[in-house]
């Protein structure tokens, strides 16, 4: 019995995330079912392929993520389940969902899903809530052991697992550069795709100052120099801080303040930073 | 050990909803409790009505469902809890919120809450939080088997279960007249009460066109033709379709945009919506 | 096996909760964790205070309670586990957090958590996620067993344990003088931290007449007299009411209304509030 963990756009308001907990405890009653959110904004295969592997790699071998972003369903899209190089499950449509746990973490083996086999019994004449009637289904029965991996479907080739464009972040002289690939919702900090290593090459101390650019298209949206803290408890409240995130990667943030609302930032690949040890300024 | 289900109108942003999971874990520690949601508009019983509807057949025989939207708290209005035709529970104040289960899944048998044995021991001074004090302990006790669904209280006649007043669709003519029920929340999707058997009688086939009249009150807010479709894929991002949803019912979305938002459309018995089959029209 | 249960300012969008609960899973997947809230406003230490004290007395003995409002994460605030006088334990960092708890329930021993012991693994390089790297770790290994209180690190002093300004609530003269602690969210009510046993000093029975002073600084903002009611039945839809809270404190209301947002009422020891039994009015 391993634990089963639902991810999706369709909010918590209506009925539709109970009908997915309800299919999977009728396919099996001691079932562990968990929420990843249900808050992707609409049809955001991007975000949700972020928060899958934001919190993947923290659950145990074995569990099965069920998400269900699906601008496509009832088209062609394939529906896939593959297992991660950490052993985890993740079952999803394949239309890029899987664009970071590919890149960023590995994927074994993948299986497209036999529809015939696999697919809540007596639903065959819905074809717009796959989300119930596949994934979760099949997430519930490969979670409870009803299914074997193998059982879900063909061996697809993983190099045809459909990847979003991706903006590798890249040491470029003196300056990290990258994309803000996300923001942490709540509290308005930005992450982006520049990992600890890349940005440890510029040399930058804690308690140091870093020369921070970000740019949309061709408008500079901020420029300016912050420190690089530990935490956010190193600066003053409402003071703009670079740290290393949960994920290990560079973002920035105002203490207790909201930096993309501030300044208007958004995330994606056309959102660009880029950083370098602050100048030193001499007064003569 | 039966999975214990709850819905309510309390919102999650405070402690409402947590001292109901403590009561019921306090009655057994195995208990597996669930949310159907929380975000029902408060005090909107036809909603509550309509998400049991909406997911109560797809849970387990024997789960028990517990829904609080209770305005009528404190007053004289029952506390009631009800067998379904399929085998689960309800337990709900009676004002309504049986509507669709009764109608349309049907009630095997309904007894009122005995609430000298079935409330929580020293909560007798508070009136005001019977979801905690009456509703969930009594489910967590009838879904752990500590009582019998005997020991609820005395059988009360099911006729007697109130109802809100619902309007039954019709095949008029040509036309399938209903009414529109509920939304599809995030997506802005209107989901009717004009089931899949009435709908076919109009003749329509996948990818054929029906003409959708859109009314409240005597105004006429949308008259136009669209496509039905198996699913939004069949259709161009941004156009509308009709299709059947995941309860067997008619309903209207834009692909990937929101309807409801688009033309002003709102819920309930007095938004009317009429179906028929396009005319074809020739050009000479 | 005791219930874990969380309560957070993260919100639900993104993957920190689930992160949380992967950790808690791993530590040992037979716990089952619980919600308290995630919608505590971003930094509000009081509500997370008050959201326990709410709460936390519904839960079975020995269950663990983990608070993450964190504003100082990275500062020197120290990291804590207590057990209450009924028996929980409630883990958070020591930043006025268990202000309500040690005041009105009870605190019966403090521990400081030894990080060198009670950290996840090979999660030394993070230093603002502890409530997914300290708090959900140790909250998990206390809850299963993997540890006892004991193990959590030194006990430390409870008088030393932080605790927010409150103001307590007085009789004085005639009057009945508290503090406005809290909003019941969804519905709008003013929680005030005048208890059952003090208004019943002021000998105002069920039905007869109260008047209330609501003031913010040296303002008044309202001024009225209000039904002493049972329950919200008891007066008509948009009538003001009081009346004895979930917590047995009294609370005030607009019945089917938000009295907050009628009055522009807000919550903390500023927002005063002044109950005396309404003087007869006699017309000659």
């Amino acid at each position: 019995m391993k634990p089963l963990i639902f991810q999706s756009d369709f909010g918590c308001a209506d009925g539709a995330v109970c009908a997915m907990y309800g299919v999977a405890t009728c396919v099996c009653s001691d079932l562990r079912v968990y929420d990843l959110t249900h808050d992707i904004p609409q049809y955001d295969i991007w975000e949700a392929s972020y928060r899958l592997i934001q919190t993947v790699g923290y659950w145990p071998e074995g569990s099965v993520f069920v998400s269900v972003v699906d601008p496509g369903v009832g088209s062609t899209r394939r529906s896939i389940a593959v297992r991660t190089a950490n052993g985890q499950y993740v079952i999803t449509p394949d239309n890029g969902t899987l664009t970071h746990i590919k890149r960023m973490c590995g994927i074994q083996e993948a299986r497209i899903i036999d529809e015939k086999v696999n697919r809540l019994p007596n639903s065959g004449d819905s074809y717009t809530f796959h989300g119930r009637d596949i994934y979760a289904y099949t997430g519930a029965r490969l979670a409870s052991g009803v299914i074997a991996f193998e059982q879900v479907g063909s061996v697809v080739d993983i190099e045809s697992i459909v990847e979003l464009p991706i903006l590798e972040p890249a040491l470029v002289n003196d300056q990290a550069q990258g994309t803000i690939d996300v923001l942490d919702v709540r509290f308005g900090s930005l992450w982006t795709n520049i990992n600890q290593e890349m940005f440890h090459k510029l040399g930058v101390q804690f308690g140091s100052r870093v020369e921070v650019t970000i740019s949309n298209e061709m408008r500079t949206l901020y420029k300016n120099i912050m420190v690089y803290a530990k935490s956010f408890a190193d600066v003053n409240v409402g003071e703009p801080l670079l740290y290393i995130n949960s994920l290990n990667c560079v973002a920035v943030a105002i203490n207790q303040g909201s930096f993309s609302k501030a300044y208007n930032i958004g995330t994606g690949i056309s959102w660009r930073i880029s950083l370098r040890k602050a100048p030193r300024v001499v007064y003569e």
